[in-house]
């Protein structure tokens, strides 16, 4: 039998890595790396030093090309869902070809795999093809939004009430639907325009030495997150940031 | 000046503890205890491994009693606000008599410090009340949620869509709010009379040895959840227990 590892490794940083994932990347005989190109180099080279300081020889890097999202699609979830088939069939055939049976594969995860990732998907639409068997396992991780609000140093949720986890394509359609969001995968600053007084806690590249955080009532930071924002996707060639919105009260 | 740490110490596995985390408790001089008598035996143990698997000496641990909590009360937001206060001006004296100028006390957080967690906002408590000056720092730290998730092997997340996390009473009282929804400190089994149909990832003591995991169609597994979740609450004499429902489509 084939063992995959599903291993999350935090948000950036490299000390957000549990000693769970430390030991599960010990016991990977091969690594799967499916990468999205030159523009976010500086997170190819911190993988790659995690590799080398946790797993353990005799051990494998394979890379495959990853495909191309077509990002202009008006339906989203179609182009999300054909790009993860694609990425699907490359996987199968990594795990066909490059992990013999006993051996165990992994794929490393920034983040959390259970927050806004394809991976765990992706592991299933192998299975459900039926051409390749394996047992898989994950491990979680730091997410963004854990390593954003500690570098806050605030809290997600208040005392009983609930928390929102959404995208800022989501913000922009339903406006606020609770009175503390957190915000991923927002590449227009939705919070520019939203009703209510909210107070934002934004951070891009948390946990790396590029962090950049800003914090204060959104009309008042609104231009200083655009600025620093484009800036910093300018320079660096990519950027990750999340937020989290509370309403003041 | 003195210095405080706040570190999640993940929900349960003594190998969810991040480096970061590990570090942060080798850092610590006194290590501030608060504990919730002696139901929770298995948790105190597993703390106490922690701290000496990484603390490093000289080290102390100071202990104090909890306050009660007044668990009858109708208003919950005040009863919590109550104990928070009391339990803030607990730890103002810790922090004032026990930790020298200069040195660094460390709490340990279960799960993650920016999930239902209230050492943050007793530490602002204690800031603002004046009395005694410290710096802090926050490490983020595996929730029960992502153990949870990972445990199922199933994303909290779908493509593009939200995730409300939220708590037992609101769920109750709110309905579904989303199709993918998290809950946590539900002593009530609110998901039991909820309206749609729902899959439920139910799991208790997530990560730890005494690990309870069920997984189904709301209808199907209620009862068994109820009898499992009786019947280790009764065993253990208490109960930690979190899950994802997702909207079946």
């Amino acid at each position: 039998m084939k063992r995959i590892l599903i291993i999350g490794i935090g948000a950036g940083d490299p000390d957000h890595l549990t000693l769970q994932a430390a030991k599960a990347m010990a016991r990977a005989d091969v690594f799967f790396v499916l990468d999205k190109g030159e523009a976010k180099d500086d997170l190819i080279r911190l993988r790659r030093t995690l590799i080398e300081a946790h797993a353990e020889a005799p051990y494998r890097v394979v890379e495959a090309g990853d495909p191309e999202r077509d990002r202009t699609a008006a339906a989203y979830g179609a182009a999300v869902d054909d790009w993860r088939s694609r990425r699907a069939r490359i996987c199968e055939r990594l795990v066909q070809d490059e992990l013999a049976d006993g051996q165990t594969g992994a794929f490393l995860v920034w983040g959390d795999p259970g927050l806004y990732d394809s991976t765990l998907a992706i592991v299933e639409e192998i299975l459900a093809r039926g051409a390749v068997h394996f047992d898989y396992e994950v491990i979680p991780g730091i997410s963004s939004v854990a390593a954003l609000a500690a570098r806050h140093r605030v809290s997600l949720t208040q005392v009983g009430r609930p928390v929102h986890v959404t995208t800022g394509r989501r913000l922009a359609e339903d406006g606020p639907t609770a009175d503390d969001l957190v915000v991923m995968l927002d590449a227009h600053t939705a919070f520019a325009g939203l009703d209510g007084d909210f107070h934002i806690y934004w951070g891009a590249y948390v946990g790396t030495p590029d962090e950049i955080l800003v914090e204060g009532p959104v009309p008042e930071v609104t231009d200083r997150i655009r600025d620093l924002r484009a800036e910093a996707r300018h320079r660096k060639g990519w950027i990750m940031d999340t937020y989290l919105l509370r309403r003041l009260r």
